[in-house]
């Protein structure tokens, strides 16, 4: 069965007043008076975690009876920050099922009534155990990306610094123009590059803030104007040690795979698109596993401002993340409303993309491990429904065969640094800065190590191994080099010298 | 499109040592090789609260990687206590939408590593905050639910124990015959009256045990043994204050409405049913609004023996939360995988019911704030599809009509004492043992408030109100009447006597 959007409502985002449950009442009262309606058949509710950030454990009973719908059917969905994409495609399932004619959709977060540091321990969460137990963030996860999207494309640091500050400053003056946003102010290039470091290469301008606000949407069966073309969804490995790729997402390519597949497009269909940038190189990198461009282009098109508002191929004519902001439940369905109101033609004059028949909405759960891409429509677009797009790999088989298979139970003592993150802003109880790595190890598993000193890390280039307690560190080659002058390749020397600077680094951490 | 249940399979609840990505995993394999299928197309993945519960925020990717299943759609659904049931109805509709060929469902939890008084923190953390404020804890609540219903039903304390008693001994005497149990032992009428009381007039026997565990189920569209009849989810107010009953749950018969109507059957056409006793008391509650008895029928069902294995209509085969265990993500999930084995004969022959062509599961989520029933039914069964069941009421229009519009901001000194508990296991901070209290203020509505005192404590009878600080304490008319004698009408005497006796509560709580 077919399935449409009767209407799309949304409140601003930013640092709220309002309690959760208010936020989405608002998005949801906007929602149903767009769609002319004062009843639901039932409600999927998107929220990442209102247990952590609100001691809410049993949040869609909560805000049906806010919503004085109590008796109608609520759940709860979840995928971290992919989660109000998840939602919607729950109910886009129910009302295709034929169980109900209308189901609202309702997601969002509040979470800037904690500390940064708090929040940023709840958003830790959603990656692997490992990973966090060597201190990982979600931005210093974000930069082991940006730093290996460097090398693997032979850029300078500064020109990826001038790729991802093009995002920042077009993302920011698109929220400019948008009254939802919450970070509505232009910044230039100058501003992105004194912004502080949170974890190399990136920097406070490259990282989405954090955001209160929720979205909400009415899907129903009977024919309006906009429809559901295509959705698709994937996952991936848990941990970034076990990815093919770095520099692409296959939870992304699954996802667009089968909504192209689905919707009967090809990406060269798509208008214009909400690319999920909670760090600038996120819609880089996204650019390109959607299918519009291959990786020289989409730099390319960054650079000319092409994805800007005016350009061939808009992206975040919201704002992205990285402007209107992020609450981490709601920014998969805000960006599917923005979508929307373009379609409609319905945004402020000046924000409205040029061609607006398609739109498409990509959401990133956790460090791209669980991945929902929607397309829409406009109903009375005519087009040739023979078209289908075959993409020349299979993005789930990739996933499904694990990289390495011997690897288990090996542990080494040299490594090739694939590559790196100096993070200033650790988790409670970690050294400032700190230095984390990913090494591949002679047997080809790839591991998380702590760096010793960060002076001239170079990438690809081998590093040593040194496992003590229950974490690995990796030394530079410099510093091993020094040390085997120093010690004349006498290698207890070497090796007390390495130990000692390990050791003086971990006491300065605890 | 008809939905069948391809393969199911479960862990043995208990105290485990295992992850839950573990325990998941032993469910996980076993549906797979029951369907004799090695993949699926999408994950649905029920768990309460894994952030609170093991600080995981991405259980939904965490798991399919864990699963060897990275790439495939994975999400994560959540409605408190009835969490594995909705799981299985979002698998439901998508394959039913034709979204997936096979979904798998699997749903559990890990909550036995933590300290009983950190889970229960956590477990009341599903109901109101007004009610939390108040220290209600989920068996306050079921206690409060308990009283009125002696109290509605005109029974002797002596009547209801033997009641909840009866239904105890039979869970858990049909839970030791069941390899998957995590309590199996049988007990007896003394042993149950002499466990301690953890909320009267509810004791520790009449209280679901905290569990780990995990059940999965494969859906498919692929015609099988076992089809999905019938699937129903209705929500109820957050608050008990807001109850129109407090001894029938409108969220079940919502549920239950829609359910029998999508089955095309009447109560009359189940055979035997899992019906959510997470208390005692709820399974007689369960067992009317379900439709099978009436309340006095249901009373002397119980007493008879009706319910039990060999019974007219058996009740719990399984043992029920009661003695099969309650991981809370999980029940709601396992009843079903219950009712698939007894369909087909596949369960112990000592537990295999008589006749079993239809099975019905019940699964609450909070305190009756969100629920579903799921009926199954052999495909084999003929039967007259015309039948249609049609209640006398519509119990979702009954929810979503306010009960008392006109009492906001009232705030009374006197009111009607609907129903009490004796709270033994109070929360951190709270006195115990603590009165707490349902009021019905003359203005109509129902507030929350703590008794000073509790001996002689009468149903239905005027009760004495005074707001201190935020909260609301309510004094038995005896204590009312003896200070009335002391002080001989003086009333500001009267006011000292109740406030320095409130106060000495207070501080005894503080």
């Amino acid at each position: 069965m077919e399935v449409f959007l009767a209407g799309v409502g949304m409140t601003s985002f930013g640092k709220k007043e309002q309690s959760l449950q208010e936020l989405m009442g608002e998005a949801v009262r906007a929602a149903l008076k767009d769609a002319s309606v004062s009843s639901v058949d039932a409600i999927y509710v998107g929220v990442m975690s209102p247990t952590a950030f609100l001691h809410e454990g049993n949040f869609a009973s909560l805000l049906a009876d806010f919503l004085g719908m109590a008796g109608k059917p609520s759940l709860r969905i979840e995928t971290a920050s992919s989660t109000g994409a998840a939602a919607f495609l729950e109910a886009y399932n129910a009302v295709a099922a034929g169980q109900y004619t209308r189901a609202l959709v309702v997601a969002g977060e509040k979470m800037s009534h904690l500390s940064t540091s708090e929040t940023t321990r709840i958003l830790s969460e959603v990656i692997d155990r490992e990973e966090r137990r060597y201190g990982a963030t979600m931005p210093a996860l974000a930069g082991l990306v940006a730093h290996r999207y460097m090398y693997e494309h032979h850029l300078s640091q500064g020109t990826l610094e001038k790729l991802m500050s093009a995002i920042a400053i077009k993302n920011h003056s698109n929220g400019l123009l948008n009254p939802y946003a919450h970070l509505r102010k232009a910044i230039d290039e100058q501003q992105h590059r004194q912004s502080r470091l949170i974890s190399s290469p990136l920097r406070l301008f490259d990282c989405a803030p954090i955001s209160d606000g929720a979205a909400a949407v009415v899907l129903t069966c009977e024919r309006g104007d906009i429809r559901v073309a295509g959705i698709g969804h994937g996952t991936d490995t848990y941990s970034l040690c076990n990815r093919r790729s770095l520099t692409s997402f296959a939870s992304t390519r699954i996802a667009a795979q089968k909504a192209y597949r689905m919707a009967r497009l090809s990406p060269h269909d798509i208008d214009f698109a909400e690319i999920h940038d909670a760090f600038t190189i996120f819609e880089l990198i996204g650019m390109v596993d959607l299918g519009f461009f291959s990786p020289a282009e989409a730099r390319e098109a960054v650079l000319r401002g092409e994805t800007g508002l005016r350009g061939r191929f808009p992206v975040n004519p919201s704002g992205g993340l990285k402007s209107r902001g992020h609450p981490v439940g709601g920014s998969g369905l805000a960006q599917i409303v923005e979508v929307a109101l373009q379609l409609r033609g319905a945004v402020e004059k000046e924000r409205q993309v040029k061609i607006g028949n398609v739109g498409l909405a990509h959401s990133v759960g956790g460090l791209a491990t669980n991945t929902f891409v929607t397309i829409l429509e406009k109903t009375s677009t005519r087009r040739n429904l023979m078209l289908t797009w075959s993409p020349h790999y299979d993005a789930e088989a990739e996933v499904l065969t694990p990289i390495h298979p011997l690897a288990v139970g090996l542990a080494s003592d040299t490594g090739i640094l694939e590559t790196f993150t100096v993070l200033h802003t650790p988790p409670e109880g970690f050294p400032s800065p700190m230095v984390l790595g990913l090494v591949r190890e002679p047997a080809g598993n790839r591991i998380f190590a702590r760096g010793v000193g960060h002076d001239g890390l170079k990438m690809n280039r081998q590093v040593y191994l040194r496992h003590m307690g229950s974490i690995t560190y990796f030394t530079q080659r410099s510093l091993w080099y020094k040390a085997k002058v120093l010690c004349r390749k006498n290698y207890r020397k070497y090796n007390r010298k390495v130990n000692s600077v390990v050791q003086g680094l971990m006491k300065k951490a605890s």
